[in-house]
């Protein structure tokens, strides 16, 4: 087990060791589920009171708290835990180990960066290319063309279609396809007939994917997932969509195809967002929404059809007093319909 | 093809033979899709009336039934039905061959009983535990330091990561990935930074997970489902979730992060359960209702916002009347402002 | 890069070279996306007029349109750009090589045509059988006794369980399951007893599924998807549904047990059906929808519950009106109560 003096972490962290104790860290929580020995954070002054019901040991504070429990000073607390965790984290090396496995199948024609990491049973196809520091764990296929920058970080099972291309830092979880078929077919006396999908997607750096998403390729073209964009398990992304930088896709949501979402986006979680639609800027989309139209920039929106989440409560609460408002109009009618003596 | 006569079934089961003819039975069915040879079931009086529709040679009925097809009569008939059906199964053998398969990579440091099987192609990370009579498929890949209990099956392309804990008699399913990171992130200048998921995920015994689920590895500490707890297919879990024993989610439900679900829950199919809530032992949570606020137990919820599954019929018939509501209001009004003669 | 004149695209495509310049052709593309050198397609006049603002060189029209592009003059033009996109797949070959990789892992049992393909690290157990022309792409599982017709193409790390029975032409992509056990369990004294899983799952000619999605076995007898019917990512089928001929299920949509669909029926994307529904022929059932009772032939539905999508659209409107229809009220009622002077 890793331990460190409070005093140490505030060194480490760039934070001001505050208080006289300095009690020996070896794990980290959140204030509710902090044990002896755990060091917690705070992010607002109105959690402070609730450090005395935390098992904590210390905990990381802002630059205007005070508080009796032993403390290391930061700018942004949260922050600083973020950092403290990456401490805890299983030595990539352990999960990624170094060098191409000997069961790795890799076409002669890929053009895999000696720096790289190809794990067990990894399939990596013709043409490829593998950027230095990026880690394939195991039973990752990457088809034809497939192009990964630097430090990119697959996860076991990821499956990597034909011309895909992927920037740097790129993370896919488990289980996650990229680039198979847009679902495209044309009616034909035949049956269904399908259209060909002979587009690719790219995902720009920094992009992360959870665990078994789906993100299909264009039909023609590119499906795109911005810079620094983040998307959770089980999350589908049809073809041709375009999600700009920075934007949230939270767990079983989906966007339809050729559908345009913008920058720092928030879409929650199992929420549907139709095909052909724009979605600007700072939008919100609430969990379970249903978006069937345009939404513009900095909207927050719930409900199926999604509408502004205010109006959606009002309308839920105000739905709430219709039983009973049925009841009323009823009376008014009777008095309404009474003869007159 | 196996087969038995009734009586024979009869002493398998530990039920009563009832009839004078012994018909040999080949198969099993329900009541609306048993054939000739096949063996059904019955759980109410009521539906004894439709054997006489279905095509089944012999029936299971319980203690107060009569009927004039042959029949086993048993203290619960579904209950003597899943044991037989259990006659039909391939055996484990037969899916999970006995021993290491030559393709597997197994860790020198891992610590495989000798009565587990791994199949083709698994790989078995350092430090694992497979305890004795556990199952691996093929394409399975077991993270650093994972442990398995005993009587495990986990069937083909399962991703479990490292420091996850599994009791014995675990089921998972094709496709599920237990313990990817939690969706963790903090707005940050240069965008959003990754918060380190060191947690891990258990899951106690006797729990079974479906196909392409996720079950997200907590922050810090544990990701926790419960004893005798079923997931189906395409359900999420989030980070920090505990899940009490014998609960079920249907498929494609959802979790998010840090919610607490009690004993004895059931999660219909497409519902989803926000981030932060308490679920109280026992609820029902109706299909495709959306949890956004703590759940008492016993309570049976509909609908987004899901509120008493009663009251939200009741919302929904009143607002089929909506419309002639305010032709009948507009009337009223007209009254009203008609000048008096 | 491939490239085409104009008019040899037209004797491709059995069309008429319409217009007195030939430009040379090397991609496709929409209206939208289309930039020089883009071949593209219109399937209406109404859309003539944005060819103007589209950056193709060149457009496929239908018999009764005219333009200043130059053109090629086809029956159905939507038709005639899903062939032409057809010669900018990357070759089956590139994606599939040719033959049984040495990393396959075959059961000497299984009978697999000498024109099949089994790529690196696949699985294909005991008493199978796959067809010529059928291609596995890499860490595919075939569980014991699985049947595949000829010509199917199996995406990588698809997993299809024992007994299943796939027709000719059936396309599954990445991380599909195939007969993973239904979700069934029996409510005991010692928690939820395991109903075994007996049956199977067909998948007819032509069926094509996304990735990540789930069709579960039957209980007993057969899950079957119909002819010619596709299915998209992340859908769920549960045990004992029958799903007709042409009949199309959008992403995350699901279907629950012992539910039938008939044939040409369309499900919306994140669309839910309950257990022990009948979907009549041609019904439509529009995206995000919860169906919770029988649908009949070619009716169109939306909302939970669902019902039909004209009276749920005016009863949103009139939602709408609700908050100011609680005022009107209101008003009435003050008038009624005034006292007369």
């Amino acid at each position: 087990m890793q331990s460190w003096k409070l005093s140490e972490i505030a060194k480490l962290l760039g934070g001001q060791f505050v208080g006289s104790d300095d009690p020996v860290i070896t794990g980290a929580a959140g204030l509710d589920e902090a044990v002896a020995g755990d060091l917690t954070f705070v992010t607002t002054v109105q959690l402070l009171a609730q450090l005395k019901n935390s098992g904590a040991s210390a905990v990381l504070i802002g630059p205007d708290m005070e508080t009796q429990v032993p403390a290391v000073r930061l700018g942004n607390p949260y922050d600083g835990f973020a950092d403290f965790l990456a401490l805890f984290q299983t030595p990539l090396d352990r999960v990624f180990p170094a060098g191409v496995h000997t069961t790795a199948v890799i076409d002669p024609t890929a053009d895999v960066s000696a720096a790289a990491c190809i794990g067990p049973h990894c399939v990596v196809g013709p043409g490829c290319v593998v950027g230095a520091g990026s880690r394939l764990e195991s039973h990752v296929t990457l088809g034809p063309d497939v192009c990964l920058g630097e430090d990119c970080l697959i996860y076991a099972q990821v499956a990597i279609r034909e011309g895909c291309q992927l920037g740097n830092r790129v993370i896919l979880h488990s289980g996650t396809c990229v680039g198979s078929d847009g679902f495209g077919f044309l009616p034909s006396k035949q049956g269904l007939k399908k259209i060909p999908q002979v587009g690719i997607v790219v995902l720009e750096d920094d992009v992360e994917i959870g665990s078994n998403s789906c993100i299909d390729r264009a039909t023609t073209g590119r499906t795109v997932i911005g810079q620094g964009s983040k998307i959770d398990n089980l999350v589908q992304v049809g073809h041709n969509v375009k999600i700009g930088c920075h934007t949230v896709l939270c767990g079983q949501s989906g966007v339809a195809g050729s559908t345009t979402i913008g920058n720092g986006v928030a879409v929650g979680g199992c929420a549907s967002v139709g095909d052909h639609i724009k979605v600007g800027d700072g939008a919100q989309i609430a969990g379970k929404a249903g978006i069937i139209s345009d939404v513009g920039p900095g909207e927050t929106l719930f409900g199926t059809p999604a509408i502004d989440i205010k109006e959606s409560f009002r309308l839920f609460a105000s739905l709430r007093k219709l039983p009973e408002l049925l009841r009323r109009v009823r009376k008014l009618e009777e008095i309404q319909n009474k003869p007159v003596d």
